[in-house]
């Protein structure tokens, strides 16, 4: 039952054409009908906060993503896929006009000019080059959502001075997504040092015990510098929304 | 070296007692050198921003305990003990003047007149009773942070309809903190509400395959609801300093 | 917003003394407030079914156990709690009038006249001695449950024709719970005997590989024969319920 | 020993024939040679059930699985062989005539007119729509087997309105097969709205921590919703095996 | 239906009470219903080959494990339980008469005059001081069964001479169990030394990552050394009647 | 040193030629040296007792398994390799005279007439058909060893009676290797059944939780059945020599 | 900040221009800006060391190997790349002047003339010849370093001679690198026989239970035999480059 | 056969008092009899080389500590036991004269006059206090075997100021010993820092996904700084004997 629907029962109680019984009766499994209207109500906030609608893409054919694509893009003024490798972003491109593919973060996403421009900005590391397909997942998820982005690659604790020569950098984000596969070990040093939100993203970088991530996964989750919420191994897109939810969490707050 | 000593070491030079070669071997080693002088300057920001200083309470003894508690609190306004069970909070209330226990959170802290009051509201949300010491962990944190907290216990999964009959109260909260044993849906269902960050608190409430919480654990990391940060397992209290630092990221661009 | 609220709101609009836009932004948040009443129904719904309301006992002490029980009594006809060692049975029975305390399933349970008679038998094997407690955890539930239950112990498959010598028997039940730790084979060969539905719990009983019940879990979800559904490990009372409702269906398509 | 010989024997006996202590030498070993009459009784007993005959397509060269099927035809109404990719399906149709596809399903079945016409509905969920494989595989199976099925795909509990808006549909089945992977918890959702008992069927459908199913497996069985039978990570056929074991069970019922 | 009873029933049959086909029907069953009279043929055949009846020890009252020695005792010649502690031990001693507690081996027997002399010797080896309870478990079991036992402890493969200089006596051993725990590779480098069977015997001596056996036990799986069967970690009993059958199974050889 | 030098040098001594102190010196690291002596009489061992020399294919090119076998073909009787692929197995061909491919079992062995007959039959059962490779394996090896083998495939415990009908012949059987994989239950029954020693065979035939064959091997190591013996997943060569090994016990305590 | 800029700056602070207030503000981030010029030190001294500078492979295109390798050439006197395989090594073969491939152990190296001779040998053992790759990645690595290398292949423990009768060749090692899948139990036996220090690789080699090498790494770890350092599954050069650090510190020994 | 029988066997076969051949049968078995020889050589050799006689307490009673202690105390300069808690520690003083007991480190030693003192100083360092126990347990042995040690406690990442400030220090050690628990990040750092051997120990330090020690130990064998060898979980001992073994290779080269 739609909001239009609910208001003609209510003008027809208000009549009497409808008896308050009788309406009664008929707002029974209203809760449960009147959930599709909270979908669309949700949906706006989704348009309006600046969310990008996203496709999972694994698991679905080219064509299937391309639909899916172009009936989003009739609503959404930012839609983009995810793990969408070259090949498939090739047959993608004829399907769908103004499609723009990032190759390293194997993003696809349709041009628009609405983009909105977020307050804060995102740091986003990496403890080595191995991370980059991660990171910049992270990294356009995030500037798809209108968010400023500083990247910062190839900063591994094994080197602890590359990562200090950058504090003054690092200390002027405000919210770090930090990027780490094998020991996993960065996000505890960088939490360590800055006093912003972090958020660990483990990735299948490694070998042997690494154990396609689950090492570092562990590493993020036992560190002993509180302040670090992580995300599941190789998720750069989780990540980029959290840092997203954070940064507009300070906006509401700033409006309040 | 610290600042002063480097100051005297300047002033020489400037007056020609050392030379500027003297000078520059003397400060070879001053980057690490000075990091002491960092650590004082980061403790004062610890001081500045109502972060409590925090003993993690398991594997030390009671008096250990009491003696790191009465040295933090000559230069520090809160003082706090995590993990501390009832009988060693006993022997600690001989040994340190003005603690209070918090049973359930199983913390300890020194009453302080200087609690800052900061911005925005944590919400804590359980899904069962079970998972309460946990929950009140954070939440006690949390408000010796001086955060404002609201407690919203028993809200599981298994019966929706006592989640959803708090939906408007859960959406003004500013960040949650979702606290979950067994299967651990609770967080993906909550994510899926609201546009506020939420953090996962998989607990070790459970028997059989919850294995200690990993079972939760992975729900939370594998939630396909995007923006939630997930800490280690019971870790109520790293759940509310990242809820802290999540809120005065807000502050601080408030004031940017 | 309950029932009684809604009708007065809608006679108010019949009676002009709302208008419908007036009503139609009250009702805007109906859906979730009214989930409180659908929690009514839900809660005679399960009085109707003749489920008993559960508590599950770890983690509770006897104080909240035994207030938990005496408010539930107030509106159920069959109170009962899980997980109950003998000595927290003790005090229950001191502090909850008419307890009845079922050792080997320790299970407690409020005396009660009016346990409906189900239609249907469930039957319920152990491979060993050692399997008992889980197995009456599941017995005594289905009884309070008001199902007649056939229990058969020690028919573990390494001495295959003590299973096999109770075949007739075991062809006449409704619905089998099949109790099984160490290697848990017994549900497989079950499986194959019978063409009724097979309830698999894995028991933490074994030493060494068998994990606390993880080997006989994993021998129960990947047995080659079909038509086994499997609980959680030690799961006796949740083995109960689903025969329990997989009965109540039997009975709702008879009515049909 | 088939019947007809035990027969001759004991005619032989009662003709004086044979002697009763010959007779009884000759029994000796009766009861293992009589399974093969009873593995006989047991096929009928399948046929008469409408349970199709299946052969698992994995490991299996195409010439093998056209043979057993049109070996199984002979005596079989209903013949079917799961996990068939589309590539060995072509093949298969060359070599066996009246040969069905279902490509979502990856099921194979040969044509046949005497499906029988079963009591009672079966509900399949899914969380997303990834997890179409193994809800096709449950869904077809159950066909196969004569059951009315009811679909519902893309019902996960990160968006929890598009589950509740369709809770008088889920209400109406007798039994549910609940399909999800990730984290795997809409058959806690789901369990905690009905009263019909749940199958959860894990998939495999995620990355990173998902461990290629054991996440959502360990949700379902860790469910703090009672009633959920859980079967192996992706085997939606053994899901409709077990859903047709309670239909048929209460059809047993209603004629007792 | 026992042997005596289908006796009668032929012999009905011989005389013309029985028709033929009366008979067919009432021997229907016979197969399972006969089964037990094979427990009863099995059981003898138990006794004869000096196979001891034994009780697993953990999870019975000593009330249960005494009832039921004095129950076996009745027909067989050799009683055991395993895994009992001394102090379950001291109360049995109460309850049954002429029971023998092997203290380091944790197992109580029946005083018997009549265990048979088994032909064949069985080493047992052990990689550390440590192992001493399962190896004992397993050398006690053996001799109960009638085997000769030669015990070999403390050589394991850090100080590789100590089992190089029993190289002769551990080659006139007819079947070998070797039990380690920690690194567990004593299996292996004697299994390369030897050309009789060799069973392993994981152990949990260890810590740290012999995650209570199963590094020893993968160790054994593993061996690159063929010709080891390996058993549940600890199982010292299991290995011992393992042997028993592999020297049994030479016996019945030479008869043939 | 081998045994014509040492004999040289006692020689020597006893003809004066090199005192004893010189010869003690000489002998100072006899037992290392002579180890390689050793080998030889182990080697010669090898070849009287029929056990084949044997290569594992995995990581070896085909040239250098076709050079091994070249080599060993000199000094031993049977040689052969195991798991080698039908297209590795060609190019051998071409380089190998008289190389015979036994392609379910993927062994290759030189064509000899030697092979001794021993004593002793090895009766090999299958749970399933896909666990074949695995079965076969052992037995063309067993063979190979000079062994006489009976196949007895797809019996497993789904459908007991398979098993049990055939319970005659597999009590004729000296040492039986049971092979199953997905819930592994064979076993277990069969060593129920049988008295003479039962080497389990896990295989990795299954998905989900079978976990590549950990669940089968489990669930034998957990088995209330004792006297098996477990080898590693897939293993099918280490079973049947491990079988090989019982029955050359057997035989040579025959002529003790 | 470096080092001739901050020579500058003292210079002005000696003559004047700069005060040391002012000085001392432009000092403030010092410490952390010097860490670039630190890096440059700490390069040096891996110039002067001989460790060579290493890219690892995977997950790099061969034009970024190439590409960092020239780059590196210019300041580092060996350049080395490792997981290189042999297709990749042709490419970059096209690219990268000088370049020598070592198929076996998967480097890229730059020849130089300059590779240092670096006091000790470093012995590199094999259990099996399926260990080459990871051994020979070890011993190429170490010979690049300036180490002399003994490789002593195929020693496994299963045949204790071949280890045994190389015992004073392994005894003359300084360090001792241990390569051992499957079960991984040679460095035990090895590090009981020699009083060097012991460094254990263990490799992926093998089936089954050796979970991709987790199986020897935990014998490893769980070695009996003091001693041993560990390292990740199939990281030769990592046990290379320890190895070299343990020599150059009995180098650096020598010259205090 | 030990070294005087062989003397005499030698001198009479010179004497003719034995013949060659009759001296050769006697030899046959000379390899393993003198191992025994050789096993009082290399125990010379641990005399020689300082190491102490170790024993490891847990599982085995006072009694048997100290009977041990008492018997090595003849032959050996250093006795001592590990894992002996203070309880335990009093009884053996009562039994064992002249006993040192450190209680942090859980160590008993013999009093002795005889430690030799050896070239090379031991860093120890710890991420946390709570890790002191493993870190005492490895300085305490490296003390009792000569070594020169200096601890520098409490140095964990997530402060990396901590550890930059005691660089300097840090980099005047021969070796290190890097203990630390929960995410174990620490030995990557240093490693990193530092130019000579790391060996890092993980300790069980920590809760949740710390899993006892696993967690720290992925972290530092994945660590992307090479050069660390790992040693098993809490095992500081064992540290401490592979530092030793290290310093004594410098030893040794040194002398070369």
């Amino acid at each position: 039952m739609n909001p239009d629907a609910l208001q003609s029962l209510l003008q027809a109680i208000a009549t009497g054409k409808v008896t308050p019984d009788q309406g009664l009766e008929k707002l029974k499994h209203f809760s449960f009908e009147s959930i599709d209207e909270f979908a669309k109500i949700d949906h706006h906030r989704h348009l309006r906060t600046g969310f990008p609608e996203v496709i999972w893409g694994p698991g679905k054919t080219p064509e299937q993503i391309a639909q899916i694509m172009l009936t989003m893009a009739r609503h959404s003024s930012t839609v983009m896929a995810t793990r969408i490798e070259a090949m498939v972003a090739e047959q993608l491109q004829d399907q769908v006009p103004n499609l723009i593919y990032y190759p390293v973060a194997r993003i696809c996403a349709l041009k628009t000019s609405t983009i909105p421009s977020m307050t804060g900005i995102i740091g986003i590391l990496t403890a080595g080059t191995a991370d980059l397909p991660v990171a910049e997942e992270a990294a356009v998820t995030a500037q798809l959502c209108g968010f400023k982005v500083q990247r910062l690659w190839d900063v591994g604790v094994a080197g602890i001075h590359r990562l200090l020569s950058h504090r003054e950098l690092i200390n002027q984000m405000d919210v770090l997504i930090v990027v780490a596969g094998m020991e996993g070990a960065l996000p505890s040093v960088v939490a360590g040092m800055v006093d912003c939100p972090v958020i660990g993203v483990p990735t299948s970088v490694g070998y042997g015990v690494s154990f396609g991530g689950v090492a570092p996964l562990l590493t993020m989750l036992n560190s002993c510098a509180a302040g670090i919420g992580v995300v599941n191994i190789d998720n750069g897109f989780g990540a980029a929304i959290l840092a997203g939810q954070i940064l507009r969490t300070a906006i509401r707050l700033t409006h309040k």
